[in-house]
């Protein structure tokens, strides 16, 4: 099965952590905006193909298949790439705690986007310095002590019982923290042991340090999610 | 199968998707911080339950599965209850609707509170007003016209092929729109006519009906997800 991921180009964005699925399986995938350019996903955004109308990018097509939304994308995928556990108790809880993650994300976004997504950073400047505030001083501890607790509740190593895509996608979202809030998370690292193990282990699993090296592996940047504006960072 | 819910006492809130499900389904179910208040979540919260730890409400008790996640709650929920017409296929596209109606419920939410959860209104009036505006010149019309789209590609009565727990969201998302923005959503319309044909048909079924003449049927307002602010609708 080739499977095809439509995601904007230029950004990790959303579409990353269904990437980083991909390329942990060693799956055969055309990342194919890429390839063809960002129009490529219009007809399928004008509903002008068959299957579920996405609202939105990432969405992946395999065979008469079109399925979007993040976490839906990676629940599909996940039992065919072999990246949850067998089990309707384990596939539950990947998908709630996938979606939690899912959660977070959208709250990092709006630190840098707190008034209009359809507005430039430098617009909403000083609201964005409020959020990112608050966001640093309560959603994030609270978000990342929630998976850490997860973690420690768990073997410790992973956040079901064995390797997943939610193992793949708290690296993703570490990954992302350390990028827009180098100060925050140093002063948070001590609180998180759990979380910094499980992003170094997932770092260094061989498929994944291939594709980090790789030039698929676009750097952080300030049209994605996970944005660093010092300003929005702790102050030391 | 006797299932207990979980959401906080005095809103509608996000709980709403998950009790409209179960009372449509005429199920069996306890709403149990109503009964016992919101402390009875706690020991979920904190994790000192068995089963997934949820980030937060609503969640869902069902014997020994805990399930949290509006989406997931009633995406596991549907096929027990006769709320999702058969086949893979159809699941994915309820799922992937329900959690388009999601991200758009938590854009709802932060018209008002686009600076931090953690404040009042009343401290973050300037950002919720360009929010607001920039929500119902863009994205407003943007969901809307896209779960309208939706609904006019299929049998034009329904999301999906059948009744299903998303029209349900749908009337509820509907309901709480016009709540909150009952000026922009006069005039958005003559646009949305399967929207409204659908929110009025869910309305009038006998359960749902006998649901929202219910002291259960807890009235929109100022704590909840869709709030009325006047200012934070359209002038006219």
């Amino acid at each position: 099965m080739r499977y095809e991921l439509y995601y904007w180009t230029g950004i990790q964005g959303r579409g990353e952590f269904v990437r980083l699925a991909l390329e942990d399986a060693g799956a055969d995938y055309v990342d194919v905006a890429r390839e063809r350019g960002d129009d490529a996903m219009a007809p399928y955004l004008q509903g002008d193909r068959a299957g579920a109308r996405p609202f939105a990018p990432p969405f992946l097509k395999a065979g008469r298949t079109v399925v979007a939304q993040t976490a839906l994308i990676l629940a599909w995928l996940a039992p065919r790439l072999g990246l949850v556990p067998e089990g309707a108790a384990a596939r539950l809880q990947a998908q709630q705690l996938q979606l939690t993650i899912s959660d977070m994300v959208a709250e990092v976004h709006d630190t840098h986007h707190p008034v209009a997504a359809s507005l430039y950073y430098e617009d909403q400047r000083e609201a964005a310095r409020q959020r990112a505030a608050d966001f640093r001083r309560l959603r994030l501890p609270k978000f990342l002590g929630y998976f850490e607790d997860v973690l420690a509740a768990g073997d410790g190593l992973h956040a079901l019982a064995g390797h997943s895509y939610v193992d793949l996608s708290l690296f993703q979202l570490m990954s992302g923290l350390h990028y827009a809030f180098p100060r925050a998370m140093r002063r948070l690292r001590p609180e998180l042991p759990h979380l910094h193990a499980l992003a170094s282990r997932v770092a260094e699993r061989p498929r994944i340090a291939a594709y980090l090296a790789s030039p698929r592996r676009l750097a952080f940047n300030e049209s994605g999610i996970f944005r660093h504006y010092p300003e929005l960072d702790a102050t030391r």
